[in-house]
């Protein structure tokens, strides 16, 4: 038997009768133009760092990529399938979004695994190993880091991955030209799960820095 | 100057005020004890087809995917980056999912553009035509389905497409032992943007059912 | 000083740059035209019974009227100051809202202290033991009623409660006659905190019945 | 017939579905061990101006009591139903609250009403009629105040109203001891329906100033 389990059915429900009913009028606009998000982003398959989630999204607003570790292979038009550089093709060539964002997050395993030193393939197929093999140059940026306290070494690979999938988008002449061009920004983000802060790539400084929501009540 | 977009910083800031606050405790234990989704989804990137919103999602509860016509590719240890086929091992493997989705849906650009018969390439590298190259057998079934309403031509290759990408998933070896052994559940859904009306692949009759919400008030 | 509490705040900031920023064309329609609820909800002050999340409201959708213990007093034009009956008269005859909706709830600290025997005025105004007073009928109604288990006592007299809250709506001339010419329904209706099911009057049955959300996956 | 009314159950099936689905144990924890909300707001029936909307409240979080106008009448121990004045005083000497908050809004129906010179009687019991003689001074306050702009008539008159309400707390002997010894404070704050500014009342100024949410992108 294949049922629909329990937990899907009734967040679809929950989907159906709440956000689907009070913005239908979105959804049907939506159905007949066509979607024009402005913004492309690349995230990770990680459960906790939904980028709909982290930036509050409408339908419509975001063109979303998720794959283990939210990272971005080099340039290479080998004919072989290369499911993020054909979605990133579809959003500049197509949607022709304004911004793409890499949004990595803090305890990420697939980083945590490649960090291991001696790891098993999980697979015959070792396909993780393979895809996670794209963050070598990250490592070796690790390397030549300044020295990092032990427990911060996860979080400095997170970004320097970023920093990377970052470079290999610029790999792709039409995507360097069109940033150039000041067509599309090119964004790093890093989102720590566990409190709430989201650091965006600063260029003048080099490094992240967190989002500074910076509220006072008046009174 | 990389500005942060300013929607995404408005959207950041409801989520931190609201949904994190709200849920501090649940973000605080998924960050301590790693996470455990049940589910993983492979869904489309298109903006108005995020699996979290249709499934009233929390944090923790959904691992996914997301490419251009949510494809899976068939199995292929050759050696090459496959992103979707190394978030599939590191689903089956590490995090042992019990249920495995390929969520479709209406109006997919992608699948639109397979079935334009003379299309160009969008770009030098043609990663677009490459990875959509994936739905040929789709295609295929769809010249062999029976007739059906011009109309409706691009829902039923949607569809189709699903099935396929359910064949593709059972020809990763691992998969298709733990289906056998009942430890996970393929299962195929279909979400219509203009309606909000989700289907579910049903293997009695061979074809996708709306998911009925069959609610009627007492009195 | 009188600083604006930080949770207030931060709500704010969530309401603001979250549900405000998303729906600002609802606002915008509603500021322009103004309201035109077609449901008013007599609820309890209780911060655990708030009639918009019990039935998840958008702005604009109910008018909403709380006092202890969701009483509505006997009709009674005599001058004085009566809040719950300004808002009845509004509702029926400026905003000619087409249901009146009584919504009590479980584990009601006013009805609760109604039905201890010797308790003590809380101030010398006691305006809480005169406004409870209010429940006297329902009181002997639970006297004569059939005998229930001391631990369903309280919700018990929840009910009957409700109940002769709409009895007391009736008192009101106009509100009778616009219920007898199907201009307006009135109802009652129960929460229970604890496990989220609601329940609706039932005329037929004459108590009331939980609202069954009859769901079924279809596959 | 009293049917359930259609957009109550669907919003009610979206609430248990999605928020108490998601909030279960915040539900199973308030009904253990009760409510204990530190803030209690008198706000207006009115359906675009619920506090829980505006603060993004949780269960438990806010005491509401809600009348048209949000008017605080002033103490009057005469043995009458006094509905507001036994919530503050449940407010107050049961839960203990360490905030009470007048919340006003633009375009009261209430005071608008009020403002007209030569408006007749709803019904013959007046309620509303008598309901909103309690702005007599505040229409006193809109004379002798600073000239306004014609256009500003509205909402001056609504905010002077939230100041008299204030005032009319400090009339309960109870309210006045535990607002000297700093127990609890006092608090009016007014909300613009179509900008969803919110502004609350310094005292040093002795008027109302914006909530500021002063944002600015770190990049």
């Amino acid at each position: 038997m294949k049922h629909m389990p329990g937990s899907l059915f009734e967040g679809y429900v929950a989907f159906k009768y709440g956000r689907f009913r009070t913005e239908r009028a979105r959804y049907h606009e939506l159905a007949k133009k066509g979607q024009k998000p402005d913004v492309m982003i690349i995230g990770c398959c990680d459960s906790r760092a939904a980028p709909e989630m982290i930036f509050d999204a409408v339908p419509g607003e975001l063109f979303v990529v998720r794959n283990v570790a939210n990272l971005v292979p080099p340039y290479a038009p080998d004919g072989e399938y290369h499911s993020t550089s054909a979605a990133l093709e579809y959003a500049v060539q197509v949607l022709r979004v304004g911004h793409i964002v890499v949004l990595g997050h803090a305890r990420c395993g697939g980083i945590a695994a490649a960090l291991q030193e001696d790891s098993e393939p999980l697979s015959p197929g070792d396909f993780i190993g393979k895809w996670m093999s794209l963050t070598e140059a990250a490592k070796q940026d690790l390397v030549n880091h300044a020295p990092v306290a032990p427990e911060s070494r996860t979080e400095t690979m997170e970004k320097l991955s970023i920093l990377r999938s970052l470079e290999n988008l610029r790999s792709f002449p039409c995507i360097s030209i069109i940033e150039e061009r000041g067509r599309t920004a090119l964004h790093g983000a890093y989102f720590d799960i566990e409190t709430g802060v989201l650091s965006w790539y600063d260029r003048a400084s080099g490094w992240f820095r967190p989002v500074e929501v910076g509220l006072q009540p008046p009174v």
